[in-house]
């Protein structure tokens, strides 16, 4: 059955998302009727021009003055959205949102609201989106189980890498001891660089030119993009209600070359290592204390190894005993792969 | 709704298994009915007393001579698999086999029928056993599809490590380049020790002690469980049907503490390594070679560093990129864990 869905951002993620979509590379049966960024929305009720569409991004730079025959232009997500919501071309108007809008920390951004509505509505989301679950997780998810819809972020946490659905599906039943990880690629790439005697700035310009760093990357050097997905994690695997507030940070702002080589002289570098780390309280129910911060590895441990652009993450755990996963991807395209995983699952009826 | 389910195979993994199922690890609505081992089989329509039944068999060494109320004994997996299938008990006689019989290359042993038969009649199978999916892959899984039950074996390749379900379900979408990894614990401590300077006798012993090698250790030293494993991930993740018969093995029984002390001089050590690469025709179809094989590999490389009784896997694909996960777990518990997280999946109606 057709699935009417809406993309909410169309940047570096979005794009490729698209591009992935008319490769065929996602079998859902997902029709796209609407699709915004920040120079507005566009909305077709028998689907977008996908390959028109993208084209028209990538010359001019946003999606408003897309011309197709049926298609309309509003000015924001939110009538976008509404758009969607209220169209009769279907008997289920909207099946789908997928979230790709920039993060934003103050407010959850535009889409904050817009999935609330949509989860409380039965309609399934799928986010990259980190803002809205950092903000707002235990309310977001107890709407999709009230309302029997589904909310899957898979690709919010490491790219491609798989670090949510391994844990909440491939390990469940098991209990949790230690959840620990390198999950930002631009202060790892920064760090590697520093070990390699380049300086900072030179290191920040050259992750810009890869497309892993932000035109402000002081998300990623301060640890907030590291510490927004130990916030996920530790909400969604380990099942423990945390924001950010609850997590001692420290980014790698202050870093020297000088700490790296005294590091090397013992045979260790730096990473910038996130820590959930479960403390058993007797009654069984347990607390969990989280950490993001420069931390000295040996250079040919798992976090030694974990180099230039790569994330890595280690699961200790009781029956599954210990699981390390790490992705070498260099790019988007797994991001965008894992938004489309989760939209595969969603129209496969799967819901965690 | 309460799953009438029956396990054959009630040896290391099996305990375990209910042991697990025991303090409530899978919370799926499981009824074990049936049990057998090589002593036979014990029934109970209104469900077996399991905690008995474990002490029953920690005790005496197999299921025979179980003493229930209103619980029954027979010969055969065979004779329990029709008791359970003809039981009248419940509106469903029997909804899940969990197959953890032995490894019989030969024929597939005598559980290969019942999944046949199983899966024919619509019910679900778990397997933890390689057998029949060695012998038999497409014949089984097409029974599965065309009577819509689910045939899920993630226990049966690298322990709790979800290779099957990473490659299967969270890399949907993407051409494998290639698959290779360590897959067989038993092989890899024997290297592991023989690089200590341990003789493979002295290895050998310790790998049995420590409850990893069977008495017979052949099919772990020859590659052939290496290969099996190899042959799963093939048919089931880069959907390429192939048999042993596809593979060039070679085992360790070669490999000397010389071979290993030269690789040692140039920063290398050995590992059985096993490797799935695609070859593309240029008809878009392609084809896949497949290979078990010591490697010499570097010491500080993701399979060098796979120690002792570790295990692991790397995907190198297309829109995931490179993706590599180990497992350290040196008992048998992550593989019993992996067949109960299959029997969940089974329960929430996922059936890949």
């Amino acid at each position: 059955m057709v699935k009417p869905t809406l993309i909410l951002g169309f940047g570096n993620v979005g794009t490729r998302c698209v591009e992935l979509m008319l490769k065929g590379v996602c079998h859902a049966d997902i029709l796209v009727v609407g699709v915004s960024d920040s120079s507005g929305g566009v909305f077709c009720s028998d689907g977008l021009d996908l390959a028109a569409l993208l084209s028209h991004k990538k010359t001019s730079g946003g999606v408003s003055q897309f011309k197709m025959e049926g298609a309309s232009f509003v000015g924001s997500s939110q009538e976008l959205y509404e758009l969607c919501k209220f169209n009769k071309r279907y008997s289920c108007a909207l099946s789908l949102v997928i979230d790709l809008s920039p993060v934003d920390l103050k407010t959850g951004g535009v889409s904050l609201p817009i999935l609330q509505d949509a989860l409380a509505s039965g309609i399934h989301c799928v986010l990259a989106n980190k803002a809205p679950l950092v903000l707002d997780y235990t309310n977001l998810t107890n709407l999709a189980r009230s309302n029997n819809a589904s909310i899957l972020f898979s690709a919010t946490v490491c790219g491609g890498l798989p670090v949510i659905n391994v844990g909440r599906r491939d390990l469940i039943g098991a209990k949790f001891h230690k959840i620990s990880g390198i999950f930002n690629s631009t202060s790892n790439y920064v760090l590697v660089q520093l070990e390699k005697g380049f300086t900072v700035a030179a290191a920040i310009r050259d992750a810009q030119q890869i497309g892993i760093a932000e035109a402000d990357p002081s998300l990623d050097l301060e640890g907030y993009d590291t510490a927004n997905k130990l916030v996920i994690i530790t909400n969604s695997v380990m099942g423990f209600p945390c924001t950010l507030a609850d997590v001692d940070l420290s980014g790698i702002q202050g870093v020297t070359k000088e700490d790296i080589d005294a590091a090397k002289d013992h045979g260790e570098t730096i990473r910038l290592v996130a820590t959930a780390t479960r403390i058993d309280d007797g009654a069984g129910t347990g607390a969990v204390t989280l950490s993001v911060k420069p931390t000295r590895v040996s250079l040919h441990s798992f976090f030694g190894r974990c180099s230039d652009t790569s994330m890595c993450v280690r699961f200790d755990t009781d029956i599954y005993e210990e699981i390390e996963m790490m992705t070498y991807e260099k790019g988007v395209y797994p991001t965008s792969a894992a938004v489309l995983r989760d939209c595969f699952d969603v129209c496969a009826g799967h819901s965690s």
